[in-house]
């Protein structure tokens, strides 16, 4: 029988490291043009709102087919569903529903760049935000590397100071508060930009060498929360969908800087049909964008799980 | 909290009656341009099969936004998954998963037809077939008309004396086991025709007066079970889906025969948009085929209920 799970179901630390093992999977079968990810599909309800759709699947030997729906009505009380079928035997293997998995799976990509591009030495994160996304981020380098410390900033200080209580005890690492941005990635060997701030909160020369950055908030031409000059100094920038960079209404932020052309797929890198970090002083660059189609994949693993 | 509904679930006979209720809502919305119902979308796996998505929903007062997906993998165990949402507030009101909701809907859909087409006083119902549509058919039948009694006939003689005596039982009427399809329905004021038979098993000549004729099997030009002379002898001709009866794969079994312009919407016969039955004497004729967008309908009604 279909098996069911909710919000209060994913509580498992042991989930970020499943979510991101299964979206390596995926990024490879990405590389591979196995990874089943079509354009989302809106239906309109008149002035009430969409339901937006976005399949996904995964061809080959363990073949998965599934979609997230979500809607855009007017209400404090949101809902997505997550569904997903093994595509070999027609098994519908579960229903995700609630807002979770999908932090999990944006947390998780996250980590999956990190995997691939940061030192594999790396013992630092530098945390710019405090809300669901910086969580899911740290809790994410925390399960690909073997972190000492994380330093974290937002503009509200109590925001912050609960942030960094709460991971400290969830993820076991010492967890400080910085006053500034400046300060909270000074001595970072990982930058987790996790903002809504549509004006650059941190730029090229407040970053160490050799520093891996992952942008998760907004990165367009209407504003985005990086320096334009980190992207400069990178020597690798990825991105985890090259389409839904060109796709933004507003142009990616990297539009016409020159920097645009040379972003490589993470897919690609993880597949070594690109090149990621060359030496430990390379400034890296990650673009999260939330590639469609792998909700249905990190699911599949947690219902394998639980 | 969303509530989840399977199969097991779905069991109470009064089911049909709200379900009938339910799309007799929706029918009305439909006749005043309220209905949502776009056109089904097919997301393709490769050559394990397809992801279908009939999303659907109804404006106004109260209004419901959902969707029925259903999948085309090879294996034996199949879902359906219906999820509402209340338009207004967003709130997702369930998820109905399994097949029997599908079948309540189309049964509750030949229930709207036999409401509003068959004599009021009709009693007896003759039934050709005795799978799942042919047992909600008879029980759609039973909810909106005080029958005395029901003959089935279907080729394989156990499947029809086991639907005798279940239906018996389940609907507290007389249900006998006829000895040929004209035998089944030579006394019938309500005919209904749920076989598999792409060769007309029953003719014009066949049908009592006045009588009234649900047709759920095949319809189109490859095969149908109904003579074509029962439409030639039919005072109304209606459907629940004029678009759908115009967009099968092999034309409809009444293109080109000069009744497929007089074929009504059951749906502007409901609202009094268009004439049903005028006399005691009229042969009517139900042509159904499934109008997209009701599950949602049907699944809002029954989860407020349950």
């Amino acid at each position: 029988m279909a098996k069911i799970l909710r919000d209060e179901d994913l509580v498992d630390g042991a989930l970020m490291t499943v979510a991101i093992d299964a979206l390596e999977t995926a990024f490879l079968a990405r590389a591979g043009n196995r990874l089943i990810s079509p354009p989302r599909h809106h239906v309109s309800f008149a002035d009430r709102g969409d339901l937006v759709f976005t399949v996904g699947g995964i061809l080959g030997d363990k073949p998965l087919a599934g979609f997230r729906v979500y809607e855009t009505f007017e209400g404090v009380e949101h809902s997505q569903i997550v569904a997903v079928w093994s595509a070999d035997d027609a098994r519908l293997k579960g229903i995700v529903l609630g807002e979770r998995l999908g932090n999990l799976r944006t947390g998780a990509i996250g980590g999956l760049a990190i995997r691939h591009l940061s030192a594999p030495d790396a013992r630092t994160v530098g945390i710019l935000g405090s809300g669901a996304q910086a969580r899911t981020q740290l809790a994410a380098a925390a399960a690909v590397r073997k972190l000492d410390r994380a330093r974290v900033y937002s503009r509200d200080e109590e925001k912050r100071t609960a942030f960094a209580s709460e991971m400290q005890h969830a993820l076991d690492i010492e967890v400080e508060v910085a006053g500034s941005a400046i300060e909270a990635v000074d001595d970072a060997d990982i930058v987790i930009c996790a903002t809504t701030s549509q004006t650059p909160i941190v730029h090229a020369g407040d970053l160490k060498p050799g520093a891996h950055v992952n942008t998760v908030g907004p990165k367009t031409h209407r504003g985005y929360e990086l320096g334009l000059d980190i992207a400069d100094a990178a020597a690798v920038i990825a991105t985890d969908s090259p389409e839904q960079t060109r796709a933004y209404a507003s142009p990616f932020f990297l539009a016409g800087s020159g920097n645009d052309s040379r972003m490589v797929d993470l897919a690609d890198i993880i597949a070594g049909k690109a090149t990621g970090r060359r030496s430990p002083e390379d400034t890296t660059l990650f673009c999260s964008v939330g590639l469609a189609g792998t909700e249905v994949v990190v699911a599949s693993a947690i219902l394998d799980m639980l």
